[in-house]
């Protein structure tokens, strides 16, 4: 059932977890189902140490990677998903249902890495962590207990795309790509035109208006939606590069 | 996608269980999923009183039934189902793996209760829970990891339950049944006629040799073996009773 190289290019992305308990549900699930990449962004640093120092999972949590941003957690994964229970919340992306999902991140696991993001147990992912995915991922629960516990939702989530593993490889549909040798863009290069971008519309005075935050993660969300190819993204890099230094000389 | 009232026929029992806290995870995994039956066989007392008292899936502990046994936990049921992790174990049922097994399932519970066990956090279910099982069903984990954490293990198995539920709404597939009215045996009944056998064999001196639990469980497993309908079970309840009195006598 296990393919391993697909499985090896998911990453799961624990973004501020702070209960050392939930870290290690988490791992124990990703190492039950076989999937090893574990990164955390910005965890709680006496859990994250109590979590690696406990019992079961011990080699995937020695392994997990650490990273300071979600930014830099995600660079170098072509698609980014963040998991929600979707209820009470305005969502500024698409957001697709757990069975629906599992077959787009296959086919994207066919070629390069997907970051799968799952935010604190108190408060979910914010707005900021949210605008660096490009569609969001959600369990079907029941609306009246929409939220589920972390170890939990990795393990259903884990679950579903190890079922769903085998009947992906079986498809003969081959990838769509723009052009001949045009792949997804890394979410790190995403990353660089959004910061210049900003660059451009802060230093253009675009920016001046309050709240500067909201702002930037409108940015970021309209970047992931363009759909860049490999291509384009540099020639949009180029572009705003540009542009940013001439904004930088005045 | 949901359906209540099949939903309604499942019954998660959980056998001596310990900590309160998965006692408490496995009931939010529920609330989440739409089952809202729970039944709690020897729990730790502590542990129960513990896991009644915290914050969310309140309403379902609050409506959770205790039992002394296995036995009478699942006697209103006409399917009963152990989960296993399912390795480094001889296992005396036929096994199944959870795509395969919610499908039968689902068919039961157009018509009947399924009474599905989880096992305590450290041993799983006993040879004398599992006797009490008509087959064993396994989440396909990693051969390296096996034994899911409790509460991921309730998760993911009622999430599957969930997920193709409507599937099975729409099969147009007739329930098998023996012969016109008679449909699938309680648990409770099998139980009876165990009981009655057990007891024929002990006053017949066949059950003289030890172990006699083993025996026990051995017997138990053959009665649900024979896959009796509700109009043979009744015939097999009259013999055996004949024969049980007829010994007693002696």
């Amino acid at each position: 059932m296990l393919i391993p190289s697909e499985f090896d290019r998911l990453c799961v992305v624990l973004v501020s977890t702070r209960n050392p308990l939930n870290i290690g549900a988490a791992a124990r699930a990703m190492s039950n189902l076989g999937f090893l990449r574990l990164r955390v962004v910005n965890p709680h640093e006496a859990s994250f140490r109590e979590a690696r120092s406990a019992v079961g999972a011990a080699p995937l949590l020695q392994s997990a990677e650490q990273y300071k941003s979600v930014a830099e957690a995600v660079a170098d994964c072509s698609l980014v998903i963040g998991t929600t229970a979707g209820h009470n919340r305005e969502l500024h992306q698409p957001l697709k249902l757990l069975p629906q999902a599992a077959s787009l991140i296959h086919k994207r696991l066919r070629s390069g890495r997907v970051a799968l993001l799952f935010g604190s147990e108190k408060r979910g992912l914010s707005n900021s962590d949210l605008s660096y995915c490009h569609w969001l991922l959600r369990i079907p629960t029941r609306e009246e207990h929409g939220s589920m516990n972390l170890g939990q939702a990795v393990a259903v989530c884990l679950y579903e795309l190890a079922r769903t593993a085998s009947r992906g490889k079986r498809s003969k549909m081959p990838l769509k790509r723009e052009t001949k040798g045009d792949g997804p863009v890394m979410a790190g290069e995403l990353d660089r035109i959004t910061a210049l971008l900003l660059e451009a519309l802060r230093a253009s005075g675009y920016l001046e208006q309050r709240p500067v935050a909201a702002k930037e993660e409108k940015v970021r969300r309209m970047v992931r939606r363009l759909r860049l190819s490999t291509t384009d993204a540099e020639v949009w890099l180029g572009m705003l590069r540009q542009i940013a230094w001439k904004l930088r000389q005045k």
